[in-house]
């Protein structure tokens, strides 16, 4: 099974850590396909950037042939379910698999993250995805980082500081550690923290392969069936060829 | 004062209407200036299609300088968030004035439309703005209809027929007729209607005039502060600017 | 346009604030009609006084003919449901009018007031118009105060250093300064508070003339229709006359 | 122990329906006394009414001295929450009581009435208590009354087919019976229909023998202790007594 | 009339505290009849407990005969909506009837308790009672206690210091004194706490003699109607009668 | 990989149909190991029999050994939470599994059954997971049925036909087909329903494959940490022992 990883963001290394963090919990019969935005923001963490770069994805995903499923491969899960209701495949929000997968594991969930300025994205988020009453906090570190691909090492203990006191103030029964940057280091703190530790890509890789498994079908009624075809202008050519029901690849399935 | 009227959808037909509905309730010290989207689609009524539309609404925010406030003309408020936060002048969604408007003239408003294609998406929007408790219903035509510039003449008995079902059997106490293509058939058939009737570009006039007249301030605190100055790759110019901090407009003020 | 400030406290001098604070932003052809209650309490804060005060800004409404609209001048909105269904013009309440704004400036707000004892009826307040997942605190000053008249100016910087918690602690991003005595506290303070900052009174009249511009008409039908014609006794004149169905004004209307 | 039975409406006939349907249900010790409202409206069916005889409630309140514990005795519980603050004995709302027992005997439950006047009130009544996903229906007769005291003896059969359906077409599993003229109703048609049925004046005259008998105490903190003593003008005496802090009885106390 | 005391938890010292503190306030005709569990845990703190002991407690019910009402006397409400369902009588929860009982006495209210091991298992049950948004804490002792019979002497202290910590930082309204360890203390503390105090137990068993007093009848339809006769396996002999419609007594109703 | 099939019910030839239905998605390297309740209900469907079948499941956990994970094998996911909490392992609902996997496939859901016995307990278990607000409804046949293990053959049609309506009617994105009788019958119909359709055990297989691969600790803190040692009474052995902190099991981990 190829399941696609589609990262908004612009930066080549964090589809690296993104990739890693999957492949390690992936069946030996997955295979992840990076893709890094060819346009966009370095990283994505506000609501104009996701606007922007949830657009990207849909021309990301209508450039990427013959994948079974694909991720959107950034917590905010920019252009979630306009992907999910334009293409044929299941497509997964990382964020979204990482609240499904939190809810399995306990009750009340906190988001811990690298930086204040994801915060009101992330809020939005947990909103967007009806999650507000089980997610009792996100919390952020409030101090400045070198660089996104190394900031889970630089700031692993003060992320696992941040991470305790969400199980202690905020009684938190499962940490999100969130933000691609952070894909991969679940795996190095489960030790230090005393409950459940979700990473957000390892849970969508197995969220992906699951949905492949189950063999579900495009719906062809219902909200999320594909939209009619329409004439576009400006946009790129295989989007505008996937929205004007003019792409070879779907014509065939 | 001027307000801009952002139309991410590509038909000026559209925008003509809209503008001319907005100017029956315009201040006479208002200008309204419109703006047709330069790429996309002819008209949004999808997610992915929002998603699109969205960022070509800040696109075009982008490029167009001097306006005291903007809308966003399309009645699921695409890009306006995102907007909100990224531009410095007030930025008000078609649709969610017409619900702040719906509920202070009642409590429980139905949204009626032309196209069952469209219902998907505003039921997202009406969630996005939290009015789940006081949306009684969103009703659409089943029926094809010859023309988005023609559909309000053609259909509008229709219309009113569903108006009226909204009261009787859902309880509305207020109507919107939502979607671009039905701007000014509120003021036609007001009186075939016994409850108030919102047309939604007009909610939104008054409403950017409001946020005018009231000066308040920009946010450089909170979750509504322009975000950080970030490079780009791809982006259209002046919206690379705009995200880079490079807008002379801004530089100025 | 005429609009009616209907102040259900009997205080002259918290009328005279009010008007002020709404003549800054109203529109050159808006005039304000001051009214205050002629009975009741000073200044309204309890839920028994609002009770009592709602009832009372019912019979100012039947006493003063001629308005297109009305402005329930107190921050609970006493009255407001009640004085929208009774009557036939646009009737706006000033907490109403200033989340509403507040929501179309950011997401979460903040109200920050002058007195603990308006806390309880506010939060009342802020549950009756659905407004509690967008309201991230009401904080108050629990210091004793000289004057409802002086308060604004005696407390200003106490009061911004309130608001500038409410963005730093709770993360709001428009603060509402509530409460009548506070009217036109929000245009000195602009300057000194990162976020968007609401003048209630200023809200409500441009709701107001919003309203009147967009000619909506009284209901027929739902539950903000007149109600039918009842006998009453020991009722003020003038209010019996409206539920009995025997005000002249209406009848002309 | 003496239960007040506040009827605030002027219908000397209601207050005996609801005082004799009460006295089936209560203890041996307690007596009921009754009050019907010296002013306002024959019958409260509206937000305007209820504004206006729930501000006469608390006049009545005001002046019946010595009783252990008050009953609101209209469904919409007029002056409820103002009458727990300002009072020192308990006070129970009829549809509250009626509600809170729904639960006990079932989960969803529907209210069952004898006129659509009442529906919006009541809806806006099961808001004002939060039970908004526990009541699955208001169901009400469309048709017109010979007159209040008559209405559950003419209407019995057709009430009790609403109840039926309510039971299988909105799975209710209790109903209540709702509107003071259907007081003692409940008794008579309890084995036509197949679920348990709430008389809401019963239910009220034991939650207030419940509240007595637990001893609480009048709140000295918290949003319901009584309110500062205020001045004030035009208002009932002893309403005015009260509000001032100058009453006897409370003194005393 | 006779109620049932259900104690799930092993212990009959917790039983006779129970029974005490409910024998203060119940009616001269009301008999409690005391039951403590032959079998499980000596006292229910967790989810897996509660899931044992709510089984356990049908049983009880299922071997106890004649009572006109029972009430499940542990606060988290184990097999509550079991037991309504399966038996005859009104069945009634200490938690349920306590929270109820303190929306009539304010709007917001605080639980406080002798140990954090509750807390998880308690804020579960005012979600299950739809409760949440008038929760506005659950307070623990985090501290060792010697014995539950005497915990609420030896930390009488500790548990009001709690109480006035949650009416002030918390603007609670009202408190409980959740626990079945802690029946009976509410009488003890009353005047020391500035707001009411609910004791659930003497809460229970006043609606248990409301229940009874009301007359209301068991379901025949909905959805607590009994259920269907079944074969059983390996289930206690007087449940399985029940389970299977071949218990004597319910034959003889 | 062994994941344990725990059946509450007695009925093995329901426990054939789960685990048939389950091998079919499994990973290569997973063993289903099923387990059918040794005592309790042939078939579970109320809230009683939930209650009791819950505790059921969690003696049946206490006795299987060297599981990696587990799954709760009916609908309502009786003992889930509890199950949860007592147990290492991660333990997986069945309805649970398959309203998060509905979500991941659309927005809104709808659930399908073959008895309307089974619709309160469903509701239940739709607002215990918090989905209330994506579940559009629960349909369910009223026909009698033959027996359970044949009723998905017998009533394949009209069970379609009830998916038909519930996309048509009440705008489903998403399918599910709840009950352990319909184990399997997904696939078969899967292309005569235009939306997707999701399997529970299907689903739940899937969910406790990726909990296992996501390598998640046991909680040694917050609400899901293991409660404290605890002596029993009367209760089946291994479950004691469990409760007790005497299993060799657990011990040995």
């Amino acid at each position: 099974m190829r399941v696609l990883i589609v990262n908004p963001n612009t930066t080549d290394a964090v589809t690296d850590l993104l990739v890693n963090a999957g492949r390690r919990v992936a069946a030996p019969d997955t295979e992840l396909v990076p893709a890094t935005a060819p346009r966009g923001m370095p990283y994505i963490s506000t609501r104009a950037e996701a606007q922007i770069g949830g657009a990207i994805a849909l021309e990301m995903l209508a450039e990427h042939h013959g994948a079974d499923a694909a991720i959107i491969a950034a917590f905010g899960d920019p252009g979630l379910f306009a992907a999910r209701e334009l293409f044929d495949i299941p497509v997964v929000g990382m964020s979204e698999a990482a609240m499904l997968t939190a809810r399995m594991l306990g009750r009340r969930f906190a988001i811990v993250t690298f930086t204040t300025q994801l915060v009101a994205w992330f809020r939005d988020c947990v909103d967007m995805h009806g999650m507000g009453s089980y997610c009792v906090a996100v919390r952020a570190l409030s101090e400045p980082f070198a660089s996104m691909t190394s900031v889970q090492v630089d700031k692993e203990d003060r992320l696992v500081e941040l991470a305790l006191r969400a199980v202690e103030e905020d009684d938190a029964d499962v940490i999100i550690l969130a933000g691609a940057p952070l894909a991969g280091l679940a795996d190095k703190v489960r030790e230090k923290i005393p409950v459940p530790v979700v990473d957000p890509i390892a849970a969508a890789v197995k969220q992906a392969e699951a949905l492949v498994a189950l063999s579900t079908r495009k719906a062809t009624a219902g909200s999320f069936r594909r939209p009619a075809a329409k004439p576009t202008t400006g946009l790129g050519d295989m989007l505008a060829a996937r929205i004007g029901h003019r792409d070879i690849r779907h014509a065939a399935e």
